[in-house]
């Protein structure tokens, strides 16, 4: 049984309460927050040695990427992080400047957006190590950008580029922060998710939450990293620009549904706002069913491990 | 170099902003949440397979655990829980059934609580599996209780009984959180902390907190659970109860420290309110460095690991 699996079977046992706005399944959850014209956010994620980053990853970056990666769910909704806790588990043979070094680099970060961290915890974790960051924020009430609004005939949007993310992105990345809560008060984004398992991976939670029966990707419209096209060109055996920016994973872009009627403004609106940073329109949300590639050749059926013509 | 002492060279590194009320080194963070007449607390704790339950623990039991560990730390601040959410670290070797009836008992509890479970993240950890959870929740602006409000002379009380929690206690206690919430209503309670790590090692951190030099243990004042008692007459190489009501860890009772003027009207209160949790009187604050333990032979030193008795 794989994760999703997994998590399938425990979702419906996750309690819920008058407080919840928005539960499971989405970037962050939504909490209610009576008389504070804001609602709260709530979000953990965790970064596991040998998964998320190696023995030599600089210990600067690997605190740096935990804690940027929970500041991407909460610019996917569209709001602003306050605080954050966090969680060791230690090896028994932990070097304290490394763990030190790792804690100094998600600080920098902390400080760059204003957050503090306000706690954490650690344990003896035999051979493993990870971090766990708990992040908390908010967002004005009813404001929230979720996964769930999606409509049929939605043009499709994506920040910056796709693919190639562990030639360094996966560490380095910014979070798309001011982006998110720029899109959020325009108030025309139906739908946004971050991207973090990859295009092909996230698109279909943002169909399913949405209830949107398929998409159509142009893949002439896909931006790519530069480290994407590199590898590609790396030799016979190389991944497709096009596979790479479908499946790769860890870009934490935002992806994002738009009316058509309101994509021009949106699209000016970006470029005169946020000048360096790339916005794409890689396609639409449609009634037939999957997610499909569209290429010189015709359109081809994708899933979360990249179109059918690869595999 | 163990785990308090990294924290100690962790803790300056952590970053403040001007949301926060209390941070790091209370039971909660404290945060502001302008308008709304309340504060936002924000906790995480992991429970550890092999530290915190073992493999043949009832999976319902686990769950429950992992939750209600961080409600008593919510429950020392006097707050309310709102919502949690869980992070697991997956063995490859997972059983999802197992894991089914972990988060059945964890809901169990939330429901109990009126905590909504609002998400999670899963992981991969090699061969380790815990869980973290992460909790949220309010206290009405300028409440909670802080370990750092204590004074000198105050009386010391705690609520149920101490030591021998191995035997079932650390799974199946009750979170204390009327009781700290009818403390914090009180106005009258300084200084409160949660007993994870044992009286002889959670009182330190009270009085360092409130920078208050020493405390004197009465120990025919504390109250032993039966657990205690019966460990300790299980032979010759037994823990006397009171070592264990010192060290014996994960008691999750509330510790606090009160003014002797108001110690006869809040104990007369909480036995009306509370006829069926015990409350004991067990000592107080002084001016003498360290913790003392006054027993028929007089005064003794306590450290975190016993009293000197006993090394």
């Amino acid at each position: 049984m794989n994760e999703f699996d997994l998590i399938r079977r425990l979702k419906p046992l996750l309690t819920v309460t008058s407080s919840v706005v928005t539960g499971a399944g989405d970037d962050c959850a939504v909490l209610a927050n009576p008389g504070s014209g804001r609602e709260i956010l709530l979000k953990t994620d965790i970064i596991v040695e040998d998964i998320h980053f190696t023995p030599t990853t600089e210990p600067s970056r690997i605190g740096r990427k935990a804690l940027a990666r929970v500041i991407s769910d909460i610019a996917a909704m569209g709001g602003i992080p306050t605080a954050a806790v966090i969680t060791l588990g230690l090896p028994v043979d932990f070097v304290p400047e490394r763990i030190e070094a790792i804690y100094a680099g998600m600080a920098d970060l902390a400080r760059q957006y204003h957050i503090a961290l306000v706690g954490g915890e650690t344990s003896r974790s035999q051979g493993v190590f990870f971090i766990n960051v708990a992040l908390t924020g908010w967002v004005e009430t009813g404001c929230a950008v979720l996964r769930s609004g999606a409509q049929l005939g939605d043009a499709l949007f994506v920040s910056g580029e796709l693919g190639g993310s562990i030639e360094g992105h996966h560490l380095d990345f910014t979070p798309r922060l001011e982006e998110g809560r720029w899109l959020a008060q325009q108030r025309t984004v139906h739908a946004m998710i971050d991207l973090s398992d990859g295009l092909a991976g996230d698109l279909p939670h943002l169909l399913e939450a949405s209830g949107i029966p398929g998409a159509e990707i142009h893949a002439s419209a896909l931006p790519f990293r530069r480290s994407a096209r590199l590898r590609a060109r790396s030799g016979d055996t190389a991944k497709p620009a096009v596979a790479a920016a479908l499946t790769d994973g860890e870009d934490f872009e935002l992806l994002f549904a738009v009316a058509p009627a309101n994509a021009i403004r949106l699209l000016d609106g970006w470029k005169s706002q946020f000048p360096n940073v790339r916005i794409s329109c890689i396609g639409r949300l449609t009634s037939q069913p999957g997610v499909f590639l569209r290429n010189e050749r015709g359109l081809m059926p994708v899933t979360a491990n990249g179109f059918q013509h690869f595999s």
